[in-house]
């Protein structure tokens, strides 16, 4: 059971992806049920987006348990829709985290001769939502903005009841699901600008889905295999057990003095594998394909497009 | 002639601040109008926001010159209403320059025993609109989050117009206007979590406004003087000609292969006069009050309140 957002009639709609290959139209379910049973407030605008249903937290995922019952009412046919990012436009900026994986810092260090330490606290900086591309999307790569384009497969927390000053202990509590997130990064800009955001904020640099899968079905986030190949060849392949800061620490620290929304979206760093730490140095260039993938989760594939 | 978002009868509205004291309903002036003779597009919404007037760019204004003649028809009474920030949730979290005027990295420098040069690209953060707070908002200031809250007067380019690649010669085109924003800092996060954007995101660290002034009123918007008090005491004083990166350069580097947006907001940096900096250094307490000031904009005024 995954949720994701497709386009169908020209219109972002969240739906219902189910494990025997239905897909239910969760704005049509959402319509036919009396507001009261909801499990999130009904949309004023009357359009049912992938916030609201976060919002809803654990409440939407038993109301999707709910649906899978009885999903013959309101299905979408399969070839009428197409995947958007599970999230086309979150609240914010989606928060990114730096330097999140020990052998990471290590190949860091080794590339640029340097002998940077372990953070002691989370580093984060963000991503417009104007750089989401969905599955399948293409990473726009444009050698006059860059010419040192890479990749980071990250998994991702998709936050469900916001809150400010959330305890590690409750921050479980305010995780919605998990996705998988490619944190494209045009190592030229990073370097230039000296603060990350503006080589990370190219547009298409950030893919982003397929789908949200629940944290019921993800078990242990802090167990799963995380790896990224470009076209066939495996580049990165660890456990997200490796991670420095957790997840919950991670939302601790981000929501101190910071509110938190349904739909936030919290990408929790890359293993080692990158192109830039590669010897000799590898850089994404056209036609590329790669394909992220995070055990329990799925493949999140992309294509690099040179524009000219 | 001022453009600002009030908060009437609980809904965000956007109001023309004619010189002679009157106060224009703009929403009640887009309904009266033909759509067709609107320079923007009429909102999906029904609800018209700064957003939508910032996409009709210089026309809006000719379009607010317009309605100035015949201000009676659609008039807000004083008192009736309370500011919102200009731009209540912008598409994007804020973008904001780091340091972008000389004084201010020789101070810096000379507090911190460094010797960094001044930067030869632009260094952007962002904040995200959760930390919006309007003119005479509180500044949020919680013991248990930082104990070294800061100040940083800055101007604030709005973009009308949209998009990517913009060319240094076409940025002022793509400026609807300006206003003041005050980047509040929170030092001992910023310099913990290394990249800064945590130390400027908390809650109520992003006052803004109080209202948007025209290119037209502005005139060059580097020849303006740019001041910050502190209960009274001067505490930064400068000319906004002292920007390293001029605005039109700002623009064109961040719009590099990045999608700007119509309510895009761009914090340009802060002159010299830090508490950071100062000798002995001075952090804002509970119950100060910080005027910012820009010549031809207009004073934002906050004070810091502080949370037990």
């Amino acid at each position: 059971m995954k949720l994701a957002t497709i386009e169908l009639g020209g219109r972002p709609l969240p739906a219902l992806f189910l494990d025997d290959g239905r897909i239910c139209d969760l704005q049509a379910f959402a319509q036919a049920a009396p507001p009261a049973t909801l499990p999130f407030p009904w949309p004023e605008t009357g359009r049912l987006t992938m916030i609201d249903l976060a919002a809803g937290g654990a409440a939407t995922w038993a109301w999707c348990r709910d649906i899978a019952a009885v999903a013959d009412a309101h299905l979408v046919s399969p070839g009428s829709y197409r995947l958007l990012a599970p999230i086309p436009r979150p609240p914010k900026n989606i928060f990114c985290l730096g330097r999140n994986y020990r052998e990471h810092i290590q190949e860091d260090n080794a590339s640029r001769n340097l002998d940077t330490q372990e953070p002691e606290h989370p580093q984060f900086f963000t991503k417009p939502w104007t750089a989401i591309v969905p599955h399948e999307g293409a990473i726009r790569y444009d050698q006059r903005v860059t010419r040192r384009l890479d990749y980071e497969v990250e998994l991702a927390v998709v936050i469900g009841q916001g809150g400010r000053d959330i305890a590690e202990a409750d921050a479980p509590g305010h995780v919605f699901g998990y996705t998988i997130l490619n944190d494209i990064s045009a190592r030229d800009l990073q370097k230039r600008h000296d603060q990350w955001f503006k080589g990370k904020a190219i547009d298409g640099s950030c893919p982003f889905g397929p789908w949200i899968v629940s944290p019921e079905a993800v078990g242990d986030p802090h167990a799963l295999r995380i790896a990224l190949k470009v076209n066939g060849e495996q580049r990165q392949d660890a456990s997200t057990g490796a991670m420095i800061f957790s997840i919950p620490r991670t939302i601790a620290s981000l929501s101190s003095g910071l509110t938190l929304e349904p739909g936030d979206v919290i990408a929790t760093g890359t293993p080692s594998g990158v192109g830039y730490a590669m010897n000799p140095r590898q850089w994404l260039k056209d036609g590329d394909v790669i394909e992220c993938e995070i055990e329990k989760i799925g493949k999140l594939v992309n294509r690099v497009e040179e524009v000219r």
